[in-house]
């Protein structure tokens, strides 16, 4: 069992449950966060994109990050059988891919047991 | 040392704190999420759990959850020795369990290391 | 790759973010959370400190924490390559050590796999 951290744009939560829920994963939780990569402003591509038009006032904004700025994002866990990481995998990116920078990273960790509160049980099942 | 992962109920907050300081881990974090299990309508099950007046108003919201609902859950993290995994995993569960879907899920997940801050120090306690 | 979660008090979220990003480590998210550590009243000990007036009253409310009063804290998570756990540990530990407790603790845990939404690929890099 592995658990997958999932860092998106907040605008992509809807998408990202309803991906999930279709592609076969019905649990997961979804939690507020800030957050940064490593991208700080590049002046003269900011410059450029104004210019032309091309993006939107919120992804200028987040272009806009200065060193220290964190932005509201969102933080999906799931819990997925270890056979199942790639495909959960695929279908987050699938959802959240624009090819801006600030699509997000997805990180997979180990689960070493897994307990069910109702049945008050250890459970090979990831949900 | 391992972190304990556990998805509840938001109206189980105080009951697992309590439990768990009694219970001698005095340490652990609580933080708001939102999130869902695999359960998704059963509409026979609904109207005869409805008809008979069986559950209270906030039970039948969270069986009314459509596929892509996300309902308020609090997700507590704490951090113990190896020997007090299921220690902890049943005070977490005995606080918890009403035998309802919903009542939640409790991962275990690796620690490879731990500091202290005050004392700047790697630390082998959990606490 | 790891993942470091630090707790720590919510003062000190500027300077944390500061030291980190001056410090080479550009990318994290910083979430909210309640929690609480190990420490219960000492009241002789609260009483000599409040006669001394040596404490802001917001540190007096964190040394009045009952058993199961719960303090807002922030978490921060980075994830870092192998090679950089114990740099990025000492950055978190500089900025937020005050020598008093509730500073924060700070915990390891394995990465096993990272992608980038961006590209749709694995990575081997952190950030």
């Amino acid at each position: 069992m592995k658990e997958i951290m999932c860092f998106i744009r907040a605008n992509k939560v809807n998408a990202t449950k309803l991906a999930l829920a279709e592609g076969g994963f019905p649990a997961f939780t979804c939690r507020k966060c800030l957050g940064r990569g490593k991208k700080s402003v590049d002046a003269e591509l900011l410059n450029t994109v104004l210019a032309a038009g091309e993006l939107p006032l919120n992804d200028i904004g987040e272009h806009l990050t200065e060193a220290t700025r964190l932005i509201a994002k969102r933080f999906f866990t799931l819990i997925v059988q270890d056979g199942e990481v790639r495909k959960a995998v695929d279908i987050v990116i699938e959802a959240n891919r624009t090819g801006n920078p600030g699509d997000g990273r997805i990180f997979v960790l180990p689960i070493l047991e897994a307990y069910t509160v109702r049945s008050g049980e250890a459970t090979s099942e990831a949900y």
